[in-house]
């Protein structure tokens, strides 16, 4: 390639129905109900120093979430698998966050406007890696609020299938801007703490690190960090999480695939600590990445 | 232009973010937060005979819909207004679905990933006119039934501001189609009745027009019965309407931009009046339809 298509293709690669293309060009029909019904579901693995972690857990976790859904598109998981890796190939990226998204399509013409008349596609993009907290915000702990606007039902939106239903969060990062704070967590209507924008959240309270057990997405980090708890011997617990006990808890951490694990310093105004990352969040945010460096759960990536 | 031309603009005439294009070509970016994060709000106005039908009503909730997100993209409401009539006039179009959205966009280089620092933008398409309900269902009289599916609170998404968050009605439409019906209405978690998938509800008790009060958008349809209503003194009220109620209506019609009024023959299988169409809500749909082709809130386009 020449270097100014290579300067193309490093901005990121992408994967629409079948074709390949640098990510400027990937664009989605405006008519297509995966937009205009946020009637799509998507999955997000991180590539790290070259390799991807635990792919095939989000490769389960997608499909599972596209039957969810009624989504079946034409490529079978060994297909979405090879394009995963062609488009962090041709992106040359050793560092990318890689999203896989199933769109319900547009109704073929002649038949019902209905979703059952849809044929659905695969979209896949990697993109230079990205950070739902910046490292600067990371080094001295997120600044958080408890939202008001309480999140969307599971009832209505089951939160275990990934999905752009995102209102309620965006209300919610509106909040924290406003309030002078980096991000929010929101409550179910019971008053439990559920998940943030893109992430899960955890509080260390008198030595035990908890997390919800409902409202939330079923994280691959969240994972990831329930097995470096087993293998450090720090009690961990999923379990009902009382806004007012989250609110006064010891330290409180986030997890996700674009940032691993995120220290918060203070949660609504409340310093935790001596408003920098808490001793078991560091522990385990420092844990994390010497295991990815030394190749756990990594699948290489052959450029 | 050349037939060719004019065949490819017949097909839709597209705005986006200051330049226009065939609908075809009109697309938004894969990364792009209107998509990814459902973090937009919309409006569609209806053209029909060659005239747009309550444009300012529709202009008005669309601005309204805008602050409510905070999204505020470069064009005026004038602008709009000439944007949407430029769309309409390219495609040609004399009866035509008219979608005006506005878009979150992404976050400008080198700051935070925030709403705060995206940058809005407006889309525009006008593509042939769409039925919600096809002319030969709403002859019949549509089948409905009344989803388990809940409809998402309004405490987390506010159902007065357009929005793409559908995965409720979505779900709902998969029942509808499991159970043999055309379409769905859902409940809130109080259980009473608030809206379908791009339609406001009506039922028809002891000679009253009821409509819900609660948990759906603020139809322009919707406000246009309630003025054939006062002009035809029909007793027409928006109140609390309990599920149990609405399923033994004696009449039930829906109302929206796509499709005006539609009447509904049967409810979670129960067949209403004669499986036809009941006497008032043909009278209703007459009446408006009656009353476009005699020029009401109509706003002609000089073609």
């Amino acid at each position: 390639m020449s270097e100014m298509s290579n300067a193309v293709w490093a901005k990121g690669a992408a994967y629409i129905d079948g074709r390949y293309m640098p990510v400027e060009q990937a664009a989605i029909p405006i008519t297509d109900w995966g937009y205009r019904r946020s009637d799509a579901t998507y999955d997000v693995v991180g590539v790290w120093d070259g390799a991807f972690f635990r792919l095939e857990d989000h490769l389960r976790r997608f499909r599972s979430s596209m039957r969810g859904l009624r989504l079946d598109p034409p490529e079978s998981d060994d297909d979405i698998r090879q394009v995963l890796i062609e488009c962090v190939r041709r992106s040359g990226l050793r560092h990318a966050y890689v999203a896989m998204d199933c769109l319900r399509g547009m109704p073929k013409p002649g038949l019902v406007r209905h979703p059952v008349n849809c044929r659905n596609y695969l979209a896949v993009f990697a993109i230079p890696w990205v950070w739902v907290v910046s490292p600067d915000v990371q080094d001295r702990g997120a600044h958080l609020i408890i939202a008001r606007t309480p999140r969307i039902a599971a009832a209505s939106i089951d939160p275990r299938i990934k999905n752009f239903h995102w209102g309620d969060l965006t209300s919610g990062l509106f909040e924290a801007h406003d309030r002078g704070a980096d991000n929010c967590v929101l409550l179910d209507a019971d008053g439990f703490v559920t998940e943030g924008p893109g992430f899960n959240v955890f509080a260390v309270i008198e030595g035990q690190v908890v997390t919800p057990d409902r409202g939330a997405l079923e994280g691959i980090t969240r994972l990831s960090i329930l097995e470096l708890c087993a293998d450090l011997a720090i009690p961990c617990t999923i379990r009902p999480l009382p806004a007012a006990e989250f609110a006064d808890a010891d330290e409180i951490f986030l997890a996700t695939t674009a940032g691993g694990v995120m220290p918060v310093s203070r949660i609504d105004g409340r310093i935790l600590g001596n408003d920098r990352p808490g001793p078991l969040s560091a522990r385990l945010q420092q844990q994390f990445w010497a295991k990815r460096a030394a190749g756990w759960h990594a699948t290489p990536i052959n450029y």
